[in-house]
C-alpha cells in the first residue's frame, strides 16, 4: 500500500496555508472588486444593498467528523450561510470564510475540506473573498459570513406575515433530522462492533438532507420569476416549529398549520417508523433541513399551487388566536418551539 | 459577603441569549437598513464599495482569559477588525459577532464581554448588526466580520508601493508584544505563589498596548482630511518586518528602513531590558500593535513631517535590492519575518 501523503499545517505555516488553499480562487463576479490576500475584500454592489450573514460551526456540537466527510461539511458551512441569504429574498454574491484546525488535521485534510468550500461556491455562484486560519487547541472550528445583494427595500424580513396569507414551505421536512439519527445508531454500532460496516440501507435522501443540504436558490429565482413577494420568510434551520413561532412573533400574528399538508418523504416516514419515531414530530421539531418557510398574499395562491416543490400548509390568523396545529383528526394543538438548543 | 450572581446560559437558551445580549443595540447608521434579529442584515452603502474583513479569536490561542478581562476581549475583538477595514483606507460601518462558549461561562461573563464589544461600537461608530451564538465543548470562540465603506475605487491594497516611496508607520512597536510578555510572567509567578499580588509596575502604556488596542481611524481621518492617498497599506498584527514582507511581496519592490528611525515607546524600551530583550527585534517581530503601516510618494513629506503619531521610517527600493534593515552602525541585514505563526 502507498505511504499515506500527510503534511503537517506547521511546515508550511500560516500565510503558506493561505497561498496554497487559495491558489485556484478564481473571483467571477464583477462586484468583487478586490478578494482574498489584502486586509479586506471590497465589493461593489452598484446601488444594490448588501446582505450579510454569519454562522459559527463547531465540531462536536454542530458535527461529527466520524461520519461526515471533510467535503461535505465544507460544501455545507457554505450552503447554510446562502441559505440564510436565500431566506431575505437576496442573491448570495461573496463570502468569507475562517477556519481554526487542531494540530490533528494535515494539509490535506483541510484541501478535502476546501474542496467543498469551492464547490459549493461553484455551484451557488459565490466569490470567495477573504478569511482567518487559526490552530486551535481542540477541534474543528468554522466560521462564514455570506454577503448578498438585493434590489434596494426588495427583501423579505421574517416580520411582514398579515392575516390570511397562506403559509408555504418548500421541499420536505424532517428528512435531515432522520438521517442525524441513522448516522448516530451506525456511529454507535460500530464503536461496540468496529467489524460491523454501517448498514444504510436505501437511505440516501435522508442521508444526504443531513450531510449535504441545498439552500434553495431555486425558489428564489422561482419566486422573482413569479412575480410573487413573500410577505415573511425564514429559512428552516431549527424546526419547523421554531421558524414559524419566529414569524408569527416578528409579524405579531398567529397561524393554523395542517398536519396532513406537511411535506414528508416517504423515505423520511420509514425512517421514522424504523426508528420508533413519530414522523410528523421530525417534521415540526428536527431541524437543519434548510427549506424556505414564507407566507404569500392569498391572491398569490394560484401562481403557487402548480409547483411541485411547494405547499401551502396553512394560513395566517390574528395573535390572539395563538399558534395551532390541527391533527388528521381535526384535533388543535399548540404548537411549541422543541426545536434544537445550543445550549442544552 | 452577597452571592455572585450567575446565571447558566442553558436556563435562557439560544434566542433568549441573543435578545439578552441585543436588548440594549440600538443602530445609529443611517446606512444599517436591518439589524439584528432576522436572517440576515441589510446595508445600504449608497453608491460606496463595501469592505469585509474577518477575524478568529480563539481561547488559549489568541487570548488568556486568566489576565484577560472580557470587557477589553470584548472591546480588542472589535478593535482588531476595524483596524483591517482602516487598513484599507475606508470607513467601519457594521460588525457582526459570533461567539461559541463553554458551559463554564454564565450569562454575566458574557454580558461583560458585549458591555466591551457595544463599547468599542459607540467608540468607533458602527452598528452590530448579527451574529451567532453556539455552546462550544472548551473555551471561548470569538469570530468578528467587520465591514466598511470606501468611496468606489479609493482603497488601498498591499500592492501599489513604487519605488522611492516612503514608509511611514504610526504609533510605536512592539509594546503588545511587551506587555504579554509582563503578563505571562506575573501568571506564572501567580501559579508558583498565589499568594503573591501581581507586580506590573507603572507599565501602563504596554499593558494597554496589549489588552485595548486601539484601531487608529484618526490616522485613516487625518491622511483623507490632509488629502494623502497612500500607495500600499497595512495594519500591524503580526510585526513590522512581517508586515513588510508582505507589502513589498504584494508590490513586487524592496525596502530599506532604518534602527535609529523605529519607534519605540520608552516604556516599552524600559520593559524590553527588563526582560532581557532587545527592543528592536520586539518592535520588528513582537505582533499586535494594529499600528498602520503604509507608502506614501516623496511628494507628500512635507505634509507627513509634522505629524508627531507618525514615522518615516525608510523607502522603497527595486525589488532586486531586496528588505533591508540599516542598523544604527550603518550595516545592513536582510529583514526576516519573525512574527507570530498561527501553527507553532
Amino acid at each position: 500500500m502507498p505511504e499515506r501523503i500527510r503534511t503537517e499545517l506547521a511546515e508550511i505555516g500560516e500565510f503558506g496555508l493561505i497561498d496554497y488553499l487559495t491558489k485556484n480562487n478564481e473571483t467571477t463576479l464583477a462586484t468583487t472588486v478586490l478578494s482574498v490576500g489584502d486586509d479586506a475584500a471590497v465589493i461593489d454592489h452598484f446601488g444594490k444593498q448588501t446582505v450579510v450573514s454569519t454562522d459559527l460551526l463547531l465540531e462536536g456540537i454542530h458535527f461529527d467528523l466520524t461520519y461526515t466527510p471533510l467535503k461535505y461539511l465544507g460544501f455545507k458551512a457554505v450552503a447554510v450561510n446562502v441559505s440564510d441569504i436565500c431566506a431575505m429574498m437576496a442573491e448570495p454574491s461573496q463570502i468569507t470564510m475562517s477556519v481554526g484546525v487542531s494540530a490533528k488535521f494535515a494539509l490535506e485534510a483541510l484541501e478535502e475540506f476546501y474542496d467543498g468550500v469551492y464547490e459549493a461556491c461553484n455551484h451557488y455562484g459565490v466569490d470567495l473573498v477573504g478569511g482567518d486560519t487559526s490552530s486551535s487547541l481542540t477541534g474543528f472550528i468554522i466560521s462564514v459570513t455570506a454577503i448578498g445583494e438585493v434590489v434596494p427595500d426588495r427583501f423579505v424580513t421574517r416580520s411582514g406575515a398579515k392575516v390570511n396569507d397562506l403559509i408555504c414551505v418548500s421541499g420536505d421536512l424532517g428528512g435531515a433530522y432522520l438521517g442525524l439519527q441513522l448516522l448516530e445508531r451506525e456511529k454507535k454500532i460500530f464503536q461496540e462492533h468496529p467489524t460491523l460496516k454501517p448498514q444504510f440501507g436505501e437511505r440516501r435522501h435522508i442521508i444526504r438532507r443531513i450531510l449535504k443540504p441545498e439552500a434553495r436558490v431555486d425558489i428564489v429565482a422561482w419566486l422573482r420569476d413569479s412575480v410573487i413577494l413573500p410577505t415573511a420568510m425564514i429559512d428552516v434551520s431549527d424546526g419547523l416549529s421554531s421558524e414559524l413561532l419566529h414569524i408569527c412573533k416578528q409579524s405579531a400574528c398567529g397561524c393554523v398549520v395542517y398536519e396532513e399538508k406537511i411535506p414528508i418523504h416517504q423515505e423520511s416516514a420509514d425512517a421514522a417508523h424504523e426508528f420508533g419515531l413519530d414522523p410528523l414530530t421530525c417534521a415540526l421539531s428536527g431541524g437543519e433541513d434548510y427549506e424556505l418557510l414564507f407566507t404569500i398574499a392569498q391572491s398569490d395562491y394560484e401562481k403557487v399551487k402548480n409547483n411541485l416543490d411547494l405547499t401551502v400548509i396553512g394560513h395566517i390568523t390574528e395573535a390572539e388566536e395563538g399558534c395551532k396545529l390541527v391533527t388528521k383528526a381535526g384535533n388543535a394543538h399548540e404548537l411549541k418551539a422543541q426545536g434544537w438548543s445550543a445550549f442544552r
